[in-house]
Formats: structure tokens, sequence, C-alpha cells
């Protein structure tokens, strides 16, 4: 060990990753990154990488060696001893040393060494090595380390059954205006409450991802159900160094661990298009959330490792098969399904974790192959309603996000025709799919289930500004919450959580709606915002959002917009909110009109044209086995070791 | 009784109060008001009035006979047995008859009946009835309800101390950004916890006032500590109907009714102007919260009903005698009394509770009363550290509202003159404030305190949309926090409760400053946001707010403002917040205009120069003896019950 070389070498390394100066060349043997992340890359000492007894994940680092040298040899130890040595190029097991041609750096020879699937069930902190050797003998070194979280046995009793209810985008105002809307206050009192009100315990959730305060899905999701932080933009993977958006450094998802454990299976239901952040971050481990086609194979393919028996949502645009692999724009309502946005995995990460190793198919017809695991599947409410109670169920029910709870029950009542024009007449309300996907899980249900419920749209409403439709997205997904507490009352080995990934557009209630015009002076505060009050139609939903005295919400985070304080017939939409791109009647030109011709401009405080997630911690609620761990303020981590401590540890 | 005239009498004024007939005549005799407020006053059967057993509160209702007739009698009956006859005009003990020339109603004759200082011990819902004879003989009647909620004896040990943090329009954004500020984050976790972070309990809280989602600072904190809910700019008391604002029927503080049962004294510190709501809502009566003069007054003269032995903030310029009662401008910095705004008590209410009538005293020096009556007064720190723990306590630092946390610690610094201009070189800071509190409190603690502490310009600056001023107040606050902590941590028989009277401003941390520009785009989002870092001093405060990347803050409640991303070198003001009217160099002409000068507009979502209160749910955390019943979902008014259940009968 030349320890000179070795301090030479790392303090330039620990200068640039404090980030004081910039300009270090990188014309030194250096470990570049040490995966998982841990507190001896940064200045920080608080930060460690956590995982429950026996969690999975990768070892990885990259290193970039001397000018006219090569990497021979990189050595992982865990507590000073040998976790495995990585030589040569290609793979070998569950190792690899993926070469420079295939990472994003361009330093000459740089290398990336792998070993998957590595597991500790020591509960303690525990050091982290990694040792690489260069071809002219010299030797660099860093160490970082991880912390194994015990779980208390027999510290109560069990829950066999996880249910995460995650709105998404759901902050503190977004529950308030939904409670404000379907309940009514009088004489300051709320008349109601909602679901989620009822729930016994509340604690406040830190909602950051790995390289920022402020996330955005794929982190916010996959962080409740990693204990770990992802970056923006991933799921279920720490960032790397390669170009493959399906390689990178796993760490085990809940219904990973838990399937392994006990025999779990797993729930998914959205709003959304099956394969948006939320859902995929409980399944499926990418570095871009964007790869539609992989995302859903993965959901088939790797089900033995999450025990997946429930997937309802939008999103059949990437079951159906591009023959062609056609990369032109497709058909309306076609098949997305493409090479580029598929994955093929390399070996060492399907032998380390036993994962299928996936095939660039843009012609594969994923519905027919759920079909042949033994899926029913039901593309409308009708036959999601004739399904009874199958083994195992897959609902796909538009083509891409499903539309709105406004827009689906202003269809059932008769007065719409934004759901037909769409070219989905027949989709299923949120608590009518979480109460099936229940009936589901719960048919053999010996070893428990994890089941993640998505209000999608509470999100994807609050960027465009498009007050309304958000509010009765809460609402419908409060329903669902409802369905989801009732399953836990009737069977108390259950826990349920709601919860959100963060908090999107700094969503406020700023008073009520007076007078006739768009300009702020309508706007009434304090005293002359009274209650204003909506009647709630036998379906559960407002009979009209547009009431005289009707709430109003502003947005702390919002970009241009023109308001009118009025409920858009058509849902908003724009260019970076492809809503309805998919839709087989594209015929909302009128719509972005309206948005722009009439009402009154209000400038943003960001750039674009949407309004923005905010940093701001979110309310969490809890029910049933354990929920009283879910109080006080917390990391969206912690929530994993938790759950974590309630299903295999037990809780009071 | 005569039954058919009872009904005919009565249907309309239900129709009246529900407010589906708004064009019912009011010829005819009719009950318009029967207080305390409930359910049968609205088609809305949730709410009712609450109260502790034996809590005291005013009984009241007005009467409005037919033409050419008037009111003989008013008799009220709980649970149909009477408990007071009012006849006639003028006052016999805790009853009078206020005629129609005092009140606001144009109606002949009408009269208000008041009934003060009822009380009742029996746990349940009750019911209120009230029957007034006119002189023609006609009856009419009007019922309606309450409930006292009973306390459980022997639930555990009790609290023998409550101290209420109260974080002035604290939401969950300003919580998020204070940590984010002072405690830094890195790999997506908080590198340490806000004091207020590290309390085990959390809790939503719904703030909404007597009428409307949006509460004012005056009902806010009152619903807190009566268990009722007061209408906005009132504090103490319901509405009614008479011009006199300090007549109204009174609710019985938590400060009072402990210093009843159980001997506790009081303290009240705040960074406001002593007079300013919230810590006025914990001790004095009034239906406008702007009367200054009666607000100070009634702090000392009814210091037997709350056990006042700690007041402290800025306000000087109400307890300066105004000798001539001048209603011209004062001079800079002189008295502010005025008859106009000061108060004597009808003699029903003096008798019915006990209280000091009080006088139209403008010329009172009333810190010359304070000291006669015991109290050791302090003008500055310096007094303040001088003197040692007396057995009560004035403060008075500053003639209004305090400076802010920024300019108090810049002036330490010896880089700022604003405290200087202000007039006011040597203010203490909220924590040094609430150590020296907690102290003379303690002193003679055998019957234990309530202790309000209010960190008043999170609030006020966030009205000004000062982001960096807000966020120092709220840091400044948390120190306080600390303190409370360490206090209940060696006394365990105390409760801390860290809360807000309501959301200021639709606060949004919406990411960090990139570039040099004023513009939106220099605004980074998402993962361009990264991970904002402050260097803290060790006096506990960023060295500096204008660091690069740093964090951004926008407004969901906004006015227009011009917005340059940069802290203001001096407080932002304007006409509407006279945070600085009262300055002896009254040289800030140049700050206006450095605010719309300079900068990006972004225009607000509410009319006026100000960001308004907004109706969002807030967090609570709790701390010590009985924390745990601090969870879930709960009205504001709930607080009242959960602390009387600690403080009398024990929580576990």
């Amino acid at each position: 060990m030349q320890q000179p070389i070795f301090v030479r070498k790392l303090l330039p390394a620990l200068i640039c990753a404090l980030g004081t100066v910039a300009s270090v060349a990188e014309a030194a043997p250096t470990i570049s990154r040490l995966t998982p992340p841990s507190n001896t890359l940064s200045a920080d000492a608080v930060t460690l990488a956590r995982f429950l007894p026996g969690q999975r994940f990768d070892l990885q680092a990259t290193v970039k060696p001397d000018a006219g040298t090569m990497i021979t040899t990189v050595e992982f130890k865990v507590d000073g001893v040998s976790v495995g040595v990585i030589s040569g190029s290609g793979v070998a097991g569950n190792k690899s040393l993926v070469p420079a041609s295939s990472l994003t750096s361009s330093v000459p020879n740089a290398v990336s060494a792998y070993l998957r699937g590595y597991a500790n069930s020591a509960p303690g902190v525990h050091t982290l090595a990694v040792t690489a050797t260069q071809s002219d003998g010299q030797v660099v070194s860093r160490e970082g380390n991880f912390e194994v979280v015990g779980i208390v046995a027999n510290n109560g009793r069990t829950a066999k059954n996880v249910i995460i209810m995650l709105g998404d985008g759901m902050g503190a105002a977004h529950r308030t205006a939904a409670r404000i809307m379907a309940k009514g206050y009088a004489q300051g009192k709320a008349q109601g409450r909602l679901a989620m009100d009822t729930f016994p315990y509340t604690g406040m959730v830190m909602t950051a991802s790995l390289d920022s305060i402020v996330t955005d899905s794929a982190p916010g999701m996959a962080n409740y159900v990693t204990g770990n932080k992802a970056q923006n933009n991933q799921e279920g993977v720490y960032p790397d160094d390669t170009t493959d958006a399906f390689d990178n450094p796993r760490v085990e998802y809940l219904s990973e661990y838990l399937h392994r454990k006990k025999g779990t299976t797993l729930g998914i239901v959205t709003t959304a298009d099956v394969f948006d952040a939320t859902p995929a971050a409980n399944a499926v481990h990418t570095s871009n959330r964007g790869n539609g086609t992989g995302i859903v194979d993965q959901f088939l393919d790797d089900r033995k490792l999450t025990g997946l028996t429930v997937l309802m949502g939008g999103g059949r645009k990437w079951f159906l098969p591009n023959a062609s692999n056609s990369t032109s724009p497709q058909a309306i309502n076609g098949s997305q399904r493409k090479t580029s946005t598929d994955y093929v995995l390399p070996d060492d990460l399907v032998a380390g974790w036993g994962a299928a190793k996936g095939k660039l198919d843009s012609n594969r017809d994923l519905i027919a192959d759920f079909q042949a695991a033994g899926y029913a599947y039901a593309p409308d409410k009708t036959a999601l309603d004739a399904a009874g109670v199958p083994d195992k169920l897959l609902g796909l029910f538009t083509f891409s996000n499903m539309n709105v709870a406004l827009d689906k029950i202003n269809a059932r009542r008769g007065v719409s025709t934004v759901v037909n024009d769409y070219g989905f007449p027949d989709q299923p309300m949120l608590d009518e799919m979480t109460d099936k996907a229940l009936k589901v899980l719960n048919k053999n249900n010996a070893n428990g289930f994890v089941l993640m419920v998505e209000g999608a749209s509470i999100d994807k409403q609050a960027h465009l500004m498009d007050s309304d439709r958000w509010i009765l997205e809460t609402i419908e997904f409060d329903r669902a919450i409802q369905k989801a507490r009732d399953f836990a009352t009737a069977n108390p080995d259950t826990i349920v959580i709601v919860t959100a990934d963060h908090e999107c557009a700094g969503a406020s209630i700023i008073g009520a709606y007076t007078g006739s015009g768009a300009a702020k002076n309508n706007v009434a505060t304090y005293e002359a915002a009274k209650f204003p009050k909506y009647t709630i139609n036998a379906d559960g939903y407002p009979e009209n959002t547009d009431v005289a005295g009707k709430m109003l919400i502003g947005y702390g985070a919002n970009a241009d917009r023109y308001e009118t304080w009025k409920t858009f017939p058509q849902p908003a939409q724009d260019s970076q909110q492809p809503f309805y791109k998919d839709a087989p009647l594209n015929t909302y030109p009128a719509n972005a009109a309206a948005r722009t011709g009439d009402g009154f401009l209000i400038s943003g405080q960001v750039s674009g044209e949407q309004a923005v997630h905010t940093a701001t911690d979110i309310p969490l609620s809890a029910y049933g086995r354990g929920a009283s761990l879910f109080t006080g303020v917390f990391d969206n981590t912690d929530v994993f070791f938790k759950l974590g401590q309630i299903a295999i540890g037990g809780a009071k």
C-alpha cells in the first residue's frame, strides 16, 4: 500500500466532491464515485445510506486511471473483509467491469466496477472500502459507509398488509381544499371530515431527493419504498456513470424485500399511465423514468421479484405492439413502444438479482403476455366489473393518463363529452379500482400484500393550475382512501399510510370569488371569503364547481397563466403536459385559446408553462397496525424503515 | 305560552338564519341572535359551542319587537331551567338589557339581553333557550345548545405548566425553509433538525374563524385558548349587536380558567407590539383588535383574572401618557393612547366576571402603574439582563413592533444601522426573552403557569414577501422553542406545543437562485436547485443570506411585487404595514423606491399591497406531558380541550 500516493490522489477527489475547487484536472487516478453514496463523499456527517437487514443493493465504483494506464482490479471490502474482486473486463457472475466506451465520462480507460445484489444483515454502521489497482501498480482507495437499521423482533403484532396511498403533489393545501369543497364549513368548523382526516396519526415528511431540495415524482415515491435517496428522474437505483438507463446500481424495493422475506404480493393502482414515475417506482429499476417500453416490460418480466398481482391505470400505448419499431410519430393512440426506450440487462445484474434479461422488442404484444401469465385483462369499467375476483389482474383503461375525476363524473352525469372525445367513455373511478385491487390481493392472502394506490392527477392538474380539477382529484383520492381504511378496519393486520411524494405548485387557498370578472379584485380575502358552499351529489362530488363565492386557489410556484377563476370546460393543457396528446379527436386548440384569450394575466414566479414542485414538507396520515410510528417530523426514507419494522418485527 | 304565535315568529327567524330567504321583512318580533352560537342558527348540525366544565361565558340574545311595542322581559333557560330573567332597562347584578340606542341595528326598541359569567359543570350537550315577552303579551322563543366537554379525572399525570409557542403565519413551508437555511441539506437529507422538528408528536390544525375559512390572528390565537370560534378581528368574545367594542359576550380564556381553578400565572412574550392580536388574545376581551389603549390597560387591570406575571414585547407607545388626549398625529414615538381606543365596562360585565371597570384615561402612565403593581420594568436588553429574576416583569423594548431578527443580528455584528435608525439599538432576541420569562414564571411556581411566546414577524414579513427576513424570524422563533423544550425536559410536568394561528402568504420553496438578474428565468427549479448552502455563524444565524444558489420563495397569496431575489438591505415596508411608522428617523422612502424601481414585476393573485393569509391547515408539534394527544387532524378549538385535559385531568 503506497500511502503517500493514496493521500495525494484522494485529496483532490475530496476537494472536487466538496465543490470548493472546480478546476482540478482529472489527470490523476481517482475514484470519482462510490455507491451507495455516503458521508465520506461530502463534508456532511449526517448522510448515510441505510438498509433493512438483508436488503439487497449493488456496490459500484467509478475509477479514472492515469493517462496511459489501465485499471486492472477493483476490490470492495465491508468492515475490512473482501466481498468481491473485479478484474479484467467483462462479466463474471454478479460482477462486472464496465469499460470507458459505455461510460458518460470521456476519461480514457475509465471503468465502472459493479458488484450486484450485495446484502448485509448485521445492524449497525459498516465501512465500505473500494481499492483499485492500476496497471503501473499504483493503488487508490476510498472509503464510505452504510448502516443496517435493525428490526426489533416481537415488538408487537406485525402488519401482514401494507397499503400506501400516494397523493401525487398533495400538500397541506390540497387536503384542506378538498375538505372545504367536499364537506363544507360553518361557523368556523368543518361539517365533516375527509377519510384521511380520520386517520389517528399524522407526521410531516421531508421530501428532498438525492440531488435537490425539490424532488420529482420518481425519487419522491422510490425514497419511501427503498429507504434510500434516489436522484431526480431515477427510481429504484443509484446514479452511475454509464449511458445505459437500466443498468444502474439497484436498491431493493419494499415490494421485493417483503416478497422475498414473506412472500407478499404487489398491487399497483394509478390514475396515470402505469409507466409513470410513481407506479414504476415500486417495482422497476431505471435511471430514466421516461423509458416506458422497458418499464412496462419489467413490471411483467420481474414479477417473480415483486410478486406483482394487480396493475391498473392508463398507459395501454406501451402494451401494444409496434411491429416495425417505427420511430416516426405513431398513429394517434397507436403503440408507443420503441427499442430506444426498452432494455437488455447486463449479465451481472441478471445473475445478482435473478432478474429477467429483457429484450429490445418493440413488436411485443404485452397484453397478450400478461394474459398468458395468468392476468385477467380489463380494458374498461364494464370489463373490470365483469372480471369478478381473478387471481391476477391487469387493467388499462386509456392509452395514456386516465381522464380526471371532474370529467369522468361529468360523463357519468351525462353532461360532458370530454371522456367520449378522449375515446374512453367507460373508465372506473379510483375508489372502484382500489376496491377491486383489494379484493384480488386479498383472495390468496396467506402472506399479505403491498398495495400502492396513486392519485396521480392531483399533481398533473396542479401543474396546470387547473384548480377545480385537482380539488376533485383529491376528493376522488380520498374516496379511495376510504376503501383502504374500510379494508384495514376489517383486516386489522394492515397498515395504511396516506402521503405524497412532494407538494406541487405552491397551492394556496386565498379566499373566495366575488363579482363577475377575472381581475384579482374579484378575490375576496379574510372574512369576505366566508364559507364557500358546494352542493355534493349522491355520487360524492360537487354538483357544480362554479358556485357563488367559490373557493379560490393561488399558486406560489406558478408559471404565467390567464386566470378566469372559472372551471375550465375542458381540461387545461399545454405542450409540456401532453395529457391529451393521444386523444383520437385532438380538438382542443380552442381550449388553449380560452386559457390565453380570456382572463387576467398573472405573471409566474418560475419560467416555463407549468407550475413546479416545491420543497415544502408534506403531511402523512396513518391508520391501522403500527400507525403510531408515523408522527413527528421525519424523512421520506424513514418511512421505509417504519414499514419494515411493522411488517417484519411488529409494532404496538 | 301562545304556541301558534311562537311558531309564527320562529319560522321566519330560522329562515333568515338559513340564508335561503333574504327578503323577509324584520317587522315582526324576532330573536335575531342567540349567544353562544350553536347549530340551530344554521342548517349545519356539526357546529356546537363547547366549554370545559365550569368554564365561564356570557349568554346573550338580541330581540327585535313588533312596531309600537317593547320587550319587557327576556329569560334564559338551560335544559329547561331558568338561569336568569332580565327585565326593564338598565343593569341588575350580572344582567342587563341594552337599549336600541346602543345597538348597531336601527330597529326601534330592539334590545340585547346579557347574562354574564354563566358556567355549567355537567358534561354533555345542554339546550339553551331564550324567551322574550313583548309589551303586548306576545312571546317569542328560540333554542340553541352547547356542549360541556368532560375532563377525564386521574387519567395520568397532569401538566402544571403550559407553554404555547405561536409562530404567527407559520405554515409547513416556513418551517421547511428555516430548516433548509439553518441546518443545510446534503444528499437529500437535512443535516440537522430544528428544535421543533425534534418534538415527538405532530398534528395538522384546521384554522378557520367563526366567519371565514381564512382567519386573522385574533381568532387564530383565541380559538386555541377559549375552545370557541371567534370572529375575525375579535378576541375572547362572541360577536354581538352593540357598538361598544369591549362589552361583547365573553368566553373565558385558558389563562383565566386555569388561574381560577389552579392558581396558575400567565406570561406573554412577543416580538410584536404587545397590544397585537396574538398576545392580546390570551388575556383581553374585545371585538376590535385595534383598540390598543384599552387592550394594554386590561392586561394590567384584569391581572387578577389572568394571573399576568410577565409581559414582554414592543408597544411602549400605548403605555405613555397622552395628557391632552390629542387626536392629531402624535409626536414620532410619542404616546398613541386615546380615549377612542379605551373602554369603560358595563356594570353587569364587571359584576359577572369580577373585571375592572376601566376608565377613559389617555393620560394614564401605564408603565408607572405596572411598576406600582410590583412589575419590574425593562426598556432594553441591558435592563432585562440586569433585572435578575423579579417576581413580575414588564419589558417594552420598542415603541411599536420590535425589529426583526435579521436586523437585530446585523446590529449585534456591527454591520447594520437599521435598529439604530429605528431608535432601539439594544433589543433582546426572542430566545433571550423566552429564557427570562421562564425563569420569572418558574420562580414561584407552586401552581404552574401558562406561557404564550409569539414569533410575530414570521407573519409580518411574509405579508411583505420579504423572504429572508421571515426565514430568519422562523430561525429566531425556533431558538426560543429550544428554550421551551429545555425547560420541559428539566421540568417534565410541562406540555409545550408549537403551532401557528394560520398560514401566511402561501409561501412556497420554489428552488434556488442562479444567474444574476431578477427575471424568473434566474429561478432554478427541481434538480437545478440542488442544496442551498448557508454558513451559520456562532450566533446561530446565517453569515449572509445572499449566497450563490440561495433558496428562493414564491407566494401563492401574493400582491404585486418587484422581485430582485436579493435580501432587502432595509426591511420592506408599505403603507398598510406601518412597521416603521413610529421610527424617529423616518428615512426609508429610498427603500420603497428600491422595492419598486428595481427588480422584476410579479403580478399578484390578490389585491392590495400585501400577501394575505390562507386557509391551509398548519402543522402543530408537541413535546412533554400529554404530547401524544396532539396527532391526527383536528380543529384549533380542539387544542383547548386537549390542554384542559392535560392540565386538569392528566394524560399518559
